[in-house]
């Protein structure tokens, strides 16, 4: 199958937008990259992610399909100015972990859109992190509307398997339900968890639960001990699902502490069986 | 130092006891097993983790001290009927991952009885399982209580010092909070997490949140994926610790969604934080 060699543009060279520029560039694509640091686009170009760089929005105005992979509170306002210096023809994407709130803020502005959200995230963050073949069999969701164009859909498929990415469709607002259960659910209540803990009064206590702790606490309480700022805007910009999610949770929650209370041992232990029968169908 | 060699006996021969055997026996402590199974006694015998073993409790009269290994819902029943078979010298100690309760039953019955809790739990169990040096560097909890005779104290506190492991000494209602925290909690905590997510009325999204769970997910949901059993016998045998957790646990997952709910992101931000900050001190 013979490709077609774009100008592809990336607003935003960090983890995920150095790593897209690296695979794109290796497939022959002329990848524009904007970054709002003189030293990032530098470095952008030193690494070999793009091949040019500049801190000016109009670099991208030759480009066919642009990328944005800014974190999410810049996304639509990075999106504002960007339009000005683009062709009407120009496709735009964005790699935002919630999807319906950008996809309705931008669909006015841009009939040319469709969001994306690749699931590839790493601790590490930054240009430094950049990586080849961070995509390769990684879920990369789309969330296209009633009024996508098919050719702009059709480009950015095209372009996100060739990353080796798993293409998932959906509509915005069941990608942010999926992703306020298996992604931002975990960090309220691993999150709440610590603070839980940290509430025990008797500094004894404390201290021997500090001593005692092993991998079932690590492991539980690992991304309530993440990035505050990812978990913020995690919570901004997908609060209408995560709070859902969260009454719904505080249900199940309640539903096991009833049943330690009336000491229903038998119901318990249905309930415990349950979700651990469960729990390979999401990880397994 | 010199070391007495004694008559050890060990009564339930899983991963924790066979594991005691081995490295006991490797001290020079002449080792009587005890189990239900005669195919365990047997095995623990072949394998070298006990110099004796029988499913008849009498094998037990000879022992200076007994370790009872056993699940935690047959340490008092077994100890009822191992007692009629022991010197009054004979020190009793156990491994039950919950102390309030079981100290409390035991001390009127046997007065040479210290609690214990060698943090050393693994997801494979049976003495197939049992290994040498599983205590290194492991916490081992000790809970005497007043009426605790100092000779015993001090005897099991130098065989659990022989183990490699870090001894802890706390009362038995400290050492239960403490568990609750960084134990039994999660485990209620992260199988809430499953059982929310699997509440999802939309077929797609749950679909969806199942392909694209990765590694946060993975991790908060971990124990609670766990053995049912095990999860109903923390809630039976540590009820009243456990229930104060997961109300004050409730507490704190209310003022999160508080936050969200108010969209007060700078108070919102200062929590994770301060989450994220103190995680270090339970895992490092």
């Amino acid at each position: 199958m013979s490709k077609l060699k774009m100008n592809i543009g990336i607003l935003g060279l960090g983890l995920i937008g150095g790593s897209l520029g690296f695979d794109l560039r290796s497939q022959g694509h002329h990848i524009l990259g904007v970054s709002r640091r003189e030293s990032t686009c530098q470095k952008a170009v030193a690494i070999g992610s793009v091949d040019e760089a500049s801190v000016d929005l109009s670099l991208l105005a030759a480009a066919e399909v642009v990328f944005i992979c800014t974190p999410l509170a810049l996304i639509v306002p990075q999106l504002e100015q960007m339009i000005a210096h683009l062709s009407t023809a120009t496709i735009v994407t964005d790699v935002g972990s919630a999807k319906a709130q950008i996809v309705k803020a931008i669909s006015p502005l841009w009939d040319n859109f469709i969001g994306g959200h690749p699931m590839a995230g790493r601790t590490d963050s930054g240009i430094e992190a950049a990586q080849r073949n961070l995509f390769v069999d990684k879920p990369y969701v789309l969330t296209p509307i009633a009024t996508t164009p098919t050719s702009a859909i059709a480009v950015v498929e095209e372009i996100v398997r060739s990353l080796g990415a798993n293409i998932y469709y959906c509509q915005p607002e069941q990608h942010d339900r999926a992703v306020s259960w298996i992604s931002h659910l975990p960090v309220m209540v691993s999150s709440s968890l610590i603070a839980a803990c940290l509430s025990e009064t008797d500094p004894d206590v404390l201290e021997l639960a500090q001593k005692l702790a092993s991998s079932g606490f690590r492991d539980t309480s690992r991304v309530g001990g993440g990035n505050p700022e990812l978990g913020v805007m995690m919570a901004r910009y997908n609060r209408q699902a995560l709070l859902r999610s969260l009454q719904q949770y505080r249900h199940n929650l309640d539903e096991l502490t009833n049943l330690i209370e009336q000491e229903n041992w038998t119901v318990l232990e249905q309930k415990l069986k349950s979700t651990g029968k469960a729990r390979p169908d999401f990880v397994d």
